[in-house]
C-alpha cells in the first residue's frame, strides 16, 4: 500500500474532529428562553420520531436486500461474496451521517435564534458552523468507510495476479455505494414527502384560508413544517451527497484499476489513490474555507452572500490548484498523465461553479427571470404556473451544456487530446477515468458546499423559533436575512447536487461495464478479442465487452431501454408528486378539523395539537416512500433480465439524460416560484395580501414538491439505477432473455 | 417499375376524389341563419388571415433554406442536387393540405350547427365527413407527392448500378420530408401559440373575471378562440401527421433499399413498394371506415364514441389483415419475409390502438384518474396543478412500454427472431426496416384517424356558433354532445400522433445512417470493412459506417449529445410555454381594455372589437414562432459541426427519448385538467361557479399550452431534428471538429 494512502484516513479523522469541535461549540451556546427551548424540543422530538420511523422501514429493506444479495453471492455465485457486508456498511455510515447532521441541526436552530439576539454575525456563525458539522461528517464518514474497506480488502482478497487483485478490490468496493444509495433513496423520498406534505398543508389552510403568517404558532402544522426542513433538507440532502461523494470516488478507483490494468500494479495503485487524495486535500481546504465565513453587523444579503461565496470559492480555487500538486505527487512528473488528469479535475470544479451560478440567476429574485415571473401574477395563478414551468424548462440549457462540456473536456484532457483515436479501447478507459475524476473534483470541496446547504434549514428553523417564541422584531429581521441567504444557498446547492449526481452517474455507468467484465470472468465465459480469437474476460478491453453484449446504438433492446429510462424519470417524479399531494390533502383535512374543533385556536387561547400533524406527515412519508423505492430498485433488475446488458445501458442513459434535465427543470421552477412569492412579499405588484400575492402563493405551493421532493429525488434515481445495475451485473451477465 | 406501384397513385387519387366529394356534400348543406353565416364568416376570415400571415413567414424561411441547400448542393457538393426541389414540394403539399383542411373546417362548423338543428346524426355526419376531408387530403397529397417523385427520380437518376440507383432515389426522396417538417413546425408552433393565446386570454378575463360562459358573444376574444381551434387543432395537427405519414413511408423505402442492397434490384423494389402499398390499401380501408360512422337521435356520448370506434377499429383490423395479403403479393410467399414484415406492421397497428386507449383512460373523466384529479380541487388550485402533473407523469408508463415493445417486436419479427445474431449487419438493416414498416402500419389508417381528430374542432366551433347565434338550447345540447366526443377523440388522436412521431423519428434516425453513407460515397471517402480492409462506402454495411464515425455508446460526444438532446426537448417546450404566456398576457390586457372602454359590452348592447383580438393572436403567433423554429433547426446543425456524427446520433436519441415522454406527459396532463374541469361542471364537487370549479379552471388554463402547444410541438421537434440531420448529413460527414 502506498504511504500516501494514509493521508486519506487522516483527512477523514480531521474532518470528524472538526465536526466534533463545531458540534461542541454549538452545544455550548445558550438555547434561550424557556419557550424557545420548548419549541426547539418539539421540533427535535418530531424530527427524531420521524427518523426512527424511517430507519424502521429502511432496516427492513436492508435486511431483505442483504439476504437477497447473500443468496445471489453464496447460493448462485453470481455476485461477489463481500457485497452483502459492503452494502450494509455503506447504508450504516450514510444513516449515521444523516442522524448526526439532523441532530446537530435541531440543536442548532434555537441557539441560532438566540445568538441572533446578540448580533447577526453570532447568528450566522452558529448556523453556519452547525451546517459545517453536517458537511464534515458526510465527508469524514465517507472517506473513513472507503479507507477502512480499502485496507480490509487489501488484506483479505487474493487473486490470480496483483493487477487483478486491485480490479477485484475496487469493483467490490463499488458495491458498497449500493448501501449509501438505498439509504439516500429513503432519506430523499421520505424526507421530501414529509417536508412538503407539512409545508403545503400549513400553507394551504394556515396562510391562504386563515390568513396566518408563516411559522405562526396558531397553525397546527407549523411544527411539522419546521421538522420537515430538517428531515428533508438536512438529512435528505446529506444522504444524497454522501452517495455522490462516495460514488464518484469509488467509481474513479474502479475505472483507474481497469484503465491501468496493462501497466501493472504500481500504476494502478496511483490511479486508485489519486481520487482519494484529491478528496482528502479537499477536506482540509473545506475546513479552511469554513473559517473564513463571517460578517459584520448590519450586513445585507449581498454581503452575507459574498462572505459565503468567498469561503466556497476559496476552497474551490485552492482545490483546483492543489489537484496539480496532488496528481504530480501521485503519478510523478515524468509523463503527462498527472497534468492531463488535473485538467479533468479542474473542468469538474468549474462546471460545479457554473451550474451553481446559473441556478442562482434563474431562481434568485435579484435577476430578471424571477422578477418577470412575479409579474405574471398580474394575470392570475394560471399564468404564474405557465411562466414558472417555462422558466424552469429554459433554465436547463446552461447546466446541460456545462455538463456536456465537462464530459467532453474531462475526457479529452485525460486522453491528452488524442482525437485521432477518440474511442480506442485504451483511450476509452483513460477518458472515462477522466470523466470520473472530474466528478471527484466537483465534489472535493463538499465539506464546505454542504455546510452552506445545511445552513439553510437551520436558519429557516431559527426564524420559525423566533416567530413562535414571540421574540423582539429585530431578531426576526436578523433571522430573515439569514433565511433569505439560506434560500439562495439552497438553490445553488441543489444545482450542485444535480450536477454532481449527473457526473457521478456517468462514472457509475462506465464502471458498470467493468463490473460486467468481472461477472463474465467469475463464470469463466470467454469473449471475442481484437483478433477474433476467444480470450478470457479479464484480458478483454472495454470494447470487447461491449461487443460481447451487442451494445450497439441501434440495438433494439438499447433503443427500447432509452425510452424506458426516460420514462422512469417521469414515472418516479409523478409518483413522488402524487405522494406529496395525497399526504398534503390529509394534512389540510386535519388542520381544518383543528381550526373547527379546538376552541380559541385562532385567537391564541387554545393550543393546537402539533403532534397530530407531525404524526400525519410521518405516517404519510413512511407509507408513500415504499412504492417509488420498489419501482426504482426493481426496474433495472427487470430490464436486465428481459433486455440484457444493452437494455440496461439504454435505461441508464435514458434515465440519466431525461432525469438530469427534468431535475434541473423542477428544482429551478420551484426555486423561482418561491422567490417570486418573496419578491411580491417585498412589496412589488401589490405586496402581501394582494391578488398577485395569492397567485404567487399558488406557484410556491406547486413549487414545493417540485424543488424539495421530486426534483432532488431524481438525483437519487439516476445514481441508484446505476448502482443497482452494478450490484446485479452478475445476474444480468449470466441470465437475460435478449 | 413494378406494376403494383401504380396502385399508389391510384389510391392517392381515390383519396382526393372522396375528399372532394365530401367537401362538395358539406358545401351543399345550408349554413343557417344570417347571424350564423356572419359568425362563420368572422371565424373563416380570421383563420384565413392567420394562415396568410403564417405562410408569409414560412415562405421567407423556405426561400432562405432552399438557397442554403442549393449552395450546399451546387457550391460545395456536400448535398444531393435534388434536395432544394424536393424540399420545396414537400413544403408545398403540406401547406396545401393544411389550407384545404382548414378551409373545409371553417365552412363546416356553421353547417354542422345548422344540421344539428335537424338531428344529432345530421350534425355528426356533416362534422365527421368534413373532418374526413382533412384526413383524406393529407393521405392523398402525401401519397401523390411520394408517387410523383418516385416516377420522376426513376426517370432521371443514373447511377453506377441499378441497386445503387434505388438507394440514391430513396435517400433523395427522404429529404423531401424536410419540407413537410419545416411546414409542420410552423403550423404546430404558430397554430399552437395562436390558439392558446386566444383561449387563455378569453378564459382568464371572460370566464374568471367577468363570469361569462364559454363562447359568449360578449367576450371580445371569443372569435379568436374559435379561429384558434381551426389553426391549431386542424391545420397544426394535419401538418404534423402529414409529416409523420410521409416520413414513415419515405424512411421505410430508404431502409428497404439499403437492407436489400446485396440482394439486387428486384428485391429492393419489393422492399420499396411494400410501405407505399400498405399505405395505399390503408387509404381504401379508411374510406370504408368513414362510411360506417353514423348514429341515432338521442344517442349519448357512449354510443357516439362507439360508432367512431367501430369505424377506426374496423379500418385498423382490416388493415392488419390486409397487410398479410399485400406483403404476400409484393414479396411472394416463397420465403418468410412477407409474413415476418406483416407481423411488424401488426405490432405497429396494435401499439397505436393501445396508446390511444391508455390516453383515453388517463384523460377521460369516465375513469378514476381524472375524477380523482377533480377531487383535488377541494384543496384549491395548487393541489389541482400538483395532481395533474403527477397524473401526466405517471401516464407516460403505458405508452412508453408499448412503444418499447413495438420497437423490439417489430425488429425481432423482421429478423425472424434470429436472436443469436441480433445486431449482425444484415439483421440490423432488416430489423430497422421492420421498425420503420411498423410506423407505416400504425399510420396506414391515418385517413380515418385524422378524420376523427379534425372532427373535434369542427364540433367545437359548431357549439361556439350555436352559442353566439343564440340558437335554441336543444341545438347547443346536441353540439355539446358532439363536442364532448371531440374532446375524447382529440386526446386519443394526440396519443396516436405522439406514438407515430416516435416510431417515425426512430425510422428517420436509422435512415440518417444511410444518408451518411451516401455522403461518404459522394466525397469518395473509404471506410474500414469487416476484414480490416478499406472499402468504398457503398459497399460498407451499417456497422462499418457506425465504426467509421466512432459511434460507440461510451463516446463522449455521443454522451454529451444525449444530454443536449434531452435538454432540447425541455428548452423547446419552455420557449413555446413562454410564448403562449406572453401572447396570452397581451390578450388579457386587450380584453380588459375593451370591457373597460366599450360601453354596454357586458350587457350585450355594445359590440366587442373581435378583429383586434384576432390580430393580437395572429401577431403574437407570428412573432413568437420564429425563435423556437430557429433553435430547432439550428441545433442539430451546430452539434453536427462540433461533435460530429456520434454527437448528432446522441442528440437525436436524447431528444427522442426525453421528447416522447415529455410530450405524452404534457398532453395527458392537459387533457386530464380539461376534463376534470368538465367533470366539475357536470355538477360534481359543487359544480359550476363553485370554489372547486375555479380551481379546475386554473388547471385547465395551465393545461391549454401543455396539451395544445408545447406537447404537440414536441412531435415536430423529434422528427424535425432527425430530418435536419438527414438533410445536413453531407456537411456533417465531411466537416466536424470531433
Amino acid at each position: 500500500m502506498d504511504s500516501l494512502f494514509y493521508a486519506v484516513p487522516a483527512a477523514s479523522l480531521i474532518a470528524l474532529l472538526f465536526a466534533f469541535i463545531f458540534y461542541k461549540q454549538m452545544k455550548k451556546e445558550d438555547e434561550g428562553t424557556p419557550t424557545m427551548k420548548q419549541i426547539a424540543l418539539y421540533v427535535r422530538q418530531g424530527a427524531m420520531a420521524y427518523l426512527k420511523q424511517q430507519y424502521k422501514v429502511v432496516i427492513i429493506v436492508f435486511i431483505v436486500l442483504a439476504i437477497f444479495f447473500a443468496v445471489l453471492a453464496y447460493g448462485f455465485n453470481v455476485q461477489n461474496s463481500w457485497v452483502p457486508f459492503a452494502f450494509l456498511t455503506g447504508g450504516f455510515f450514510s444513516g449515521l451521517a444523516g442522524y448526526i447532521g439532523m441532530r446537530t441541526a435541531t440543536f442548532a436552530s434555537g441557539r441560532t435564534a438566540n445568538a441572533a439576539r446578540r448580533s447577526l454575525n453570532s447568528g450566522l456563525k452558529v448556523a453556519f458552523r452547525s451546517g459545517a458539522v453536517m458537511g464534515l461528517t458526510v465527508v469524514g464518514l465517507g472517506l473513513l468507510d472507503i479507507a477502512l474497506w480499502y485496507i480490509l480488502l487489501n488484506a483479505f482478497v487474493h487473486d490470480t495476479s496483483a493487477a487483478q487483485k486491485l480490479v477485484t478490490i475496487t469493483t467490490t468496493m463499488l458495491t458498497f455505494g449500493m448501501g449509501a444509495s438505498t439509504q439516500a433513496l429513503f432519506a430523499r423520498v421520505g424526507g421530501g414527502i414529509y417536508t412538503k406534505a407539512a409545508d403545503v398543508g400549513a400553507d394551504l389552510v394556515g396562510k391562504v384560508e386563515a390568513d396566518l403568517p408563516e411559522d405562526d404558532p396558531r397553525n397546527p402544522a407549523t411544527i411539522a413544517d419546521n421538522v420537515g426542513d430538517n428531515v428533508g433538507d438536512v438529512a435528505g440532502m446529506g444522504a444524497d451527497l454522501y452517495e455522490s461523494y462516495c460514488g464518484s470516488i469509488l467509481s474513479t478507483m474502479a475505472l483507474g484499476a481497469a484503465a491501468f490494468f496493462q501497466d501493472g500494479e504500481a500504476m494502478q495503485i496511483k490511479a486508485i489513490i489519486a481520487p482519494m487524495l484529491i478528496a482528502a486535500v479537499g477536506v482540509v481546504l473545506s475546513i479552511l474555507g469554513i473559517f473564513t465565513v463571517r460578517t459584520k453587523e448590519g450586513a445585507g444579503m449581498g454581503q452575507l452572500l459574498k462572505s459565503m461565496s468567498v469561503g466556497t470559492n476559496l476552497a474551490a480555487i485552492l482545490s483546483g490548484i492543489a489537484s496539480f500538486g496532488v496528481l504530480a505527487l501521485v503519478f510523478g512528473t515524468k509523463d503527462n498523465n498527472w497534468w492531463h488528469f488535473s485538467l479533468s479535475v479542474v473542468s469538474g470544479l468549474i462546471a460545479g461553479v457554473v451550474i451553481g451560478k446559473a441556478t442562482e440567476y434563474y431562481t434568485s429574485h435579484s435577476y430578471k427571470p424571477t422578477q418577470k415571473l412575479a409579474g405574471a401574477s398580474e394575470t392570475g395563478p394560471a399564468t404564474v404556473i405557465i411562466g414558472g414551468i417555462g422558466l424552469g424548462m429554459i433554465s436547463t440549457a446552461i447546466p446541460v451544456i456545462t455538463i456536456a462540456c465537462a464530459i467532453i473536456l474531462s475526457y479529452l484532457c485525460a486522453i491528452g487530446f488524442d482525437i485521432q483515436h477518440l474511442v480506442s479501447a485504451q483511450n476509452l478507459s483513460l477518458g472515462l477515468y477522466g470523466v470520473a475524476i472530474a466528478a471527484v473534483g466537483m465534489l472535493s470541496t463538499l465539506g464546505i458546499t454542504l455546510a452552506t446547504d445545511a445552513y439553510g434549514p437551520i436558519a429557516d428553523n431559527a426564524g420559525g423559533n423566533a416567530e413562535m417564541s414571540g421574540l423582539e422584531p429585530q431578531v426576526r429581521e436578523r433571522t430573515d436575512v439569514l433565511d433569505a441567504l439560506g434560500n439562495t444557498t439552497a438553490a445553488t446547492g441543489k444545482g450542485f447536487a444535480i450536477g454532481s449526481a449527473a457526473l457521478t452517474a456517468l462514472a457509475l455507468i462506465a464502471s458498470y461495464i467493468e463490473e460486467i467484465k468481472i461477472a463474465l470472468e467469475r463464470v469463466g465465459e470467454k469473449v471475442v478479442g481484437v483478433g477474433g480469437d476467444l480470450i478470457a474476460a479479464s484480458q478483454a478491453n472495454i470494447l470487447d465487452i461491449l461487443n460481447h453484449y451487442n451494445v450497439s446504438i441501434m440495438n433494439p433492446a438499447l433503443l427500447a431501454g432509452i425510452f424506458i429510462g426516460a420514462m422512469m424519470a417521469f414515472l418516479f417524479c409523478g409518483m413522488t408528486m402524487n405522494a406529496v399531494g395525497r399526504a398534503a390533502q390529509k394534512m389540510v383535512v386535519e388542520v381544518r378539523r383543528q381550526f373547527r374543533e379546538i376552541k380559541g385556536i385562532l385567537t391564541g387561547e387554545g393550543t393546537p395539537d402539533y403532534s397530530r400533524c407531525v404524526e400525519i406527515s410521518t405516517k404519510g412519508a413512511q407509507h408513500e416512500m415504499v412504492i417509488p423505492a420498489i419501482v426504482a430498485i426493481a426496474a433495472p433488475v427487470i430490464v436486465g433480465l428481459v433486455l440484457g446488458v444493452a437494455g440496461v445501458i439504454g435505461v441508464l442513459f435514458g434515465g440519466l439524460g431525461a432525469g438530469f434535465v427534468l431535475a434541473v427543470f423542477m428544482s429551478n421552477s420551484g426555486g423561482a416560484w418561491d422567490n417570486a412569492k418573496k419578491y411580491v412579499e417585498e412589496g412589488h405588484f401589490g405586496g402581501k395580501g394582494s391578488e398577485c400575492h395569492h397567485a404567487t402563493v399558488v406557484g410556491d405551493t406547486v413549487g414545493d414538491p417540485f424543488k424539495d421532493t421530486s426534483g432532488p429525488s431524481l438525483n437519487i434515481l439516476i445514481k441508484l439505477m446505476s448502482m443497482v445495475s452494478i450490484v446485479m451485473a452478475g445476474l444480468t451477465a449470466t441470465f437475460h432473455l435478449l
